[in-house]
């Protein structure tokens, strides 16, 4: 049985994602740059900087620079990310550019909350119920829910689909508590420890529980299975996903510095066309973007479709 | 409904398909141990080289040496590849060491059969027809019918599976007038075309007319699908499956130099062992291996799990 969606929402985060771990310097021109191309592309959700600690994230030092500078896309919402009242603040100075929307953001790992964010869980919900209430003051929505590491951790180990329940009930909590009601769970494989099987498993549990709620996934191809995962939850009905262009990103806080990214938008999309599932997007468009990605990091990214091209390049080639 | 096997076979081929792509030079002795380095991680079928004309593939002019030099492990059965006549006498020169069987090969694309082999799909079944004879003729035996492109082409676009099937007939036509027995089919993603539905449907239409027959699947990671595809080809109870460490390899003759290889053994094996389906593989042994091929080529392979590492060995630190 599938439950295959008609379209897919694709939230692209190459330029937060990448830059953020790119050991640079990439000119603020050259962020600017890709943010612009993918514009044109047909995506209609670009995250396009992270307002972070430039000492601990340097390669957003230039997050101003950059959200001032690029021309936005009236079709595209273009958001940012920021953990704390210090990011908020600084998004908000860009909410005529940004689309500014607040999200409780939590763990499913105790280990690697402790040491991604140096709290323990309990210290966590404490400070994203401060968080919430923060953002719902300002008039900032919130209204996502997103637990990290909710396939496995690298400093944990395998986490169970019970434990990501329980994580998505203290948030749901929170959000009651605050007064504000969540309408999506971002579900993300923070460090690669999704497998298709346990995507099926992840998904049926929380959707037992919350059999409406609509799900996103936020797959990192780590260990090479993204593509793989992004079709168990195609076929389980998930209709929205993070994605990178050219597979930029990783997680900088996972102890693996040579690692993949996040899965390349470019074959989910390939993946989706050919299912006969709608994206919206220009796959060969895309490609030529995930290209210039490659030329402005300086490396050879993750993504192999950028390397191969298309099947309808090859499709009209040989017809 | 699903039909997982309890256990795979696996058919490693990164020496052949590895070092008859890089643009070396890689020295005999590297080649040597990463083939011994192979047959320590609980493989059991390792293709060794290629008996091919070295000013056509100049990666493998020294096959010769590489057999005579490599110590054989005798839990392990060692392959090679050849095209003709030459190629066989090359290789039975090695039976010692060497097993040696033959295969009827095929291609499901008329324009790929043009370009890869200057022959029409005829003439290829009168070589075919031809070939068989003379392996037949020497005590060689033939009961592999393996399709290339059988899932797309980049010269001739999309492969239906109904010309897969014709293209199989075709093949077992020359099996029964010279008197052998095909034992099973390989079907190959030559050029990287297959989708999981792809795979889903070339396997149904095939299984139409050979329920009974045991399929393997070769697979390049060319857009990124191979372990998607790997996964749909388990759950429809495929249990052999030929790979490549690292990723190693490609096509030389799909014009594509910067694409990916074929899928990752340790991929492949780590998707096989997280869904309780046993490979007799060592994964961690298996990923130092794929890091020794990397270092030997010189380049970033296309593995992401060899960048990474296990979640077992990541379990066992967390533990």
């Amino acid at each position: 049985m599938t439950d295959l969606p008609a379209s897919i929402d694709i939230h692209e985060e190459g330029p937060r994602e990448g830059f953020q771990i790119e050991p640079g310097p990439i000119s603020s021109a050259d962020k600017i740059r890709l943010i612009e191309a993918l514009a044109e592309t047909g995506l209609h959700h670009i995250q396009a900087c992270s307002f972070v600690n430039p000492r601990i994230v340097p390669g957003w030092a230039d997050a101003e620079a950059v959200i001032a500078g690029f021309t936005p896309k009236p079709s595209v919402e273009y958001s940012a990310l920021w953990f704390n009242g210090n990011g908020l603040d600084r998004a908000l100075a860009f909410s005529d550019k940004l689309t500014i929307k607040g999200a409780i953001a939590l763990t499913a790992s105790e280990a690697f909350t402790r040491k991604n964010l140096n709290r323990t869980h309990e210290d966590n919900l404490a400070a994203m119920r401060k968080q919430t209430e923060l953002h719902l003051s300002k008039g900032v929505s919130v209204n996502r829910l997103g637990i990290q590491a909710a396939f496995g951790c690298n400093y944990q180990g395998d986490i169970s689909p019970a434990r990501v329940v329980t994580v998505l009930k203290d948030g749901m909590a929170i959000a009651a508590d605050a007064g504000t009601t969540i309408t999506y769970f971002g579900l993300s494989d923070t460090m690669g420890w999704a497998t298709p099987d346990r995507i099926e498993r992840v998904i049926g549990e929380v959707r037992s529980v919350w059999p409406d709620m609509t799900l996103s996934l936020h797959l990192h191809d780590t260990r090479g299975m993204a593509v793989a995962n992004a079709h168990a939850g195609l076929k389980m009905g998930v209709a929205k996903f993070d994605a990178t262009v050219g597979g930029l990103g990783g997680c900088p806080f996972a102890g693996q510095p040579k690692a993949a990214g996040n899965i390349a938008t470019e074959e989910l999309v390939l993946l989706c066309e050919e299912m006969g599932i709608a994206t919206g997007i220009d796959l060969d468009a895309l490609i030529e973007v995930g290209r210039m990605a490659e030329e402005i990091v300086g490396h050879q990214l993750p993504s192999e479709l950028i390397h191969a091209g298309s099947l309808n390049a090859f499709r009209r080639k040989a017809a």
